[in-house]
């Protein structure tokens, strides 16, 4: 690669980048309209395994919106190690970490999550969205679901 | 924007994540003339709201120098999800997450802290330098103060 | 330094960073082989003061592979606050902060550590490799460790 490719990757790289910080600062603020505009139209997002991959805006947004109004009282969500891959000039991979913190509206403990995000982005007119997110756990302490994707610890 | 102003921001980014990242790194060795060096003369610090913000390095620098020594025993801040947006060329905005431990001086427990720092940074003829810091809470545990500035959750 | 030297750092900035992702990534899904191939043949590792650092992969590798195996059940390392400097264009110096998570193998309790890796990284054929690294920690809690290397708070 030229040094040319290479600095637009790192530009491109610091875009992707603040578009995951956008996901935690409107998630953590209760801001569900300002989360779902950083997917694509037919996004793909996987909390699963308990439930089962939601595709497309429509369905993502109001089970976003949903989660942040009732479950959740208060969350903070401090990603990490953000290693971004790129497919083309317009499709890239990443995989970040994700320490999350909770507070539920129900009188039950704060929890705290040790997890992954992978992400595919796609370069739209309106900049680099999230066109798939998948949740996976390493570990978790007092967190309202028991089952997670795992990491592939071997 | 050209791909020239670009790389240049991304320059500075990584130049005011640098001046964070000492901020912590002083702060966290008990350096108080070191975190004091990060500020403008005339900087503004708010750890509020339980106490007012602070404006003048002369009134900074002391009451940093009081907590790191009266009251800490140990701390980490590990901070992530720095977003920066420039005003013009030599001022710039940041929000970045804190994910604080504490140990203190007194036999209390050990306190943990989900936060963030909002930034105004000017670029000066010693580099940037942190012209004002707030810092809010999103949750906390164990941590010695009760009342914090919040994140502006919905 | 001129632009064009400060951009070749960011670029190599972001290559050292993605080496001590690399290492978080590999070592969280157990796969000794992989964070080997991180680092130079000759390298120094020193997660003590409990036991003597260690020179040379051949020793480093399997005492790495033999932690991950009897040791942790899940791990989880979120790295932040990256600072890199530079010796020469083949040379370079970091810190970063550590905030790790484990789960043993045996019945204790999980453990937290807020540490700090310091690192040497050298420039060969094969892209950038660690060739030292030193584990210091500001604090922990249930961690299977009692005495570490302190990061020198005053």
């Amino acid at each position: 690669m030229t040094t040319s490719d290479r600095l637009q990757h790192l530009l491109d790289k610091s875009d992707i980048a603040d578009v995951i910080h956008a996901y935690c600062f409107h998630f953590n603020r209760n801001e569900p309209d300002a989360v779902a505009a950083l997917f694509t139209a037919d996004a793909i997002v996987d909390y699963g395994p308990e439930f089962p991959a939601m595709q497309g805006i429509e369905t993502i947004a109001p089970a976003i919106a949903r989660g942040l109004h009732d479950t959740f009282a208060a969350t903070s969500h401090h990603v990490s190690n953000i290693v971004v891959t790129f497919e083309d000039a317009d499709q890239a991979n990443s995989i970040c970490y994700l320490y999350a913190w909770h507070r539920y509206q129900a009188d039950v403990p704060d929890s705290e999550l040790w997890a992954q995000y992978h992400h595919r982005f796609h370069r739209t007119a309106g900049g680099w969205k999230i066109a798939e997110l998948t949740l996976r756990a390493a570990g978790a302490k007092s967190f309202h679901r028991s089952k997670m994707h795992p990491i592939g610890r071997k």
